[in-house]
């Protein structure tokens, strides 16, 4: 009987997720509203409360799923690639982002979406799937750059993927310096090989 | 008898304008609502919109006066410097815009908060000021790279900034990769001396 209630419980959790996912995917984080989530999973405003802490915390398990997608989406590139230098990898993986961002404009802004709730309010697993992410870019990046410790490449990693996320999230469609893709690409090349190739 | 009418219009639009300046520097650009402004400046929701076409075009009117303050902090912060080197300037310029953005959170990332609006809603005097804060980060860079055309040093310059920008964007605090100011100092100054030194 309480396998049962579970199973209902993860049902319905499940369902929130898809739901919230796809409302991201399409309006942002902003058209999270309980009362339109829970018509749409045809539960109470109450059930979701029971499921996630409060809308923030279903976001954020949204946000997981996209990290998840996001290294996936950006390890199939590099292996469908033929990139075997370093540098090149890294050149895959800036564009694999640009593609990622643009095809997923929505879940993809909401990963970094997580001002007022501050930093404090960001709960351990979150950190552990942005280090994952980042760690798919720290391992050719250590192969170009000698004699740091491993302290600095993380930074170095910090420096060169905010570099690249700066670049996507002003030049896209709708942005200040929307700029066509293909000059977007270029310019991740150039900050990639620029940052890599200056030791 | 005109004159009076159109000083007071002149007034009033100084008004809303301050109003909602001071709105997106406490609460961020969503805060704008045209009752709340009308109520504030003591007039008339119509006459809002009699002096403005929509909250949008408030908004970028807020714009210009910030991305006009960020000019001007970023010029004085090199005036006041000892640096006199292009690539010293550039860092200095750097950190001028990290303390800009800190110190006036709302109103900054109210600058790139042209979504939905989409470029082509946004007014041809608003790239120009675009184009003057670049300019002050072009000046410096075109000296740090030889044989380049003038439209590839305008890139060049985009790519900077917006590297810049993302270190700024995903390091302030709340943000995913929250990092102590002198990190984050430090972090730029890696930035720009491997995009400038490396030619």
């Amino acid at each position: 009987m309480a396998g049962k209630v579970q199973a209902k419980r993860d049902a319905l959790r499940s369902k929130l997720i898809k739901i919230a996912y796809n409302k991201i995917a399409s309006d942002g984080s902003s058209a999270i509203k309980a009362r339109e989530l829970a018509a749409e999973a045809g539960c109470s405003v109450g059930a979701i409360y029971n499921l996630f802490s409060d809308l923030h915390s279903l976001i954020m398990v949204v946000n997981l799923q996209t990290f998840q997608e996001l290294g996936d989406f950006v390890v199939g590139k590099v292996a469908q690639s033929t990139a075997d230098e370093p540098v090149e990898q890294l050149i895959v993986m800036g564009h694999a982002y640009l593609d990622f961002a643009s095809d997923n404009i929505g879940i993809w802004r909401t990963l970094f979406d997580v001002q007022g709730a501050g930093a404090d309010a960001i709960p351990d697993w979150y950190w552990d799937e942005i280090a994952k992410v980042l760690a798919l870019i720290e391992l050719p990046l250590r192969q170009t750059i000698s004699e740091k410790s491993d302290d600095e490449i993380k930074v170095m990693t910090r420096i060169l993927f905010s570099s690249v996320h700066g670049i996507v999230l002003l030049g896209l469609k709708g942005s200040i310096f929307e700029t066509p893709r293909e000059a977007l690409e270029l310019m991740i090349e150039v900050v990639v090989r620029r940052f890599v190739e200056n030791n």
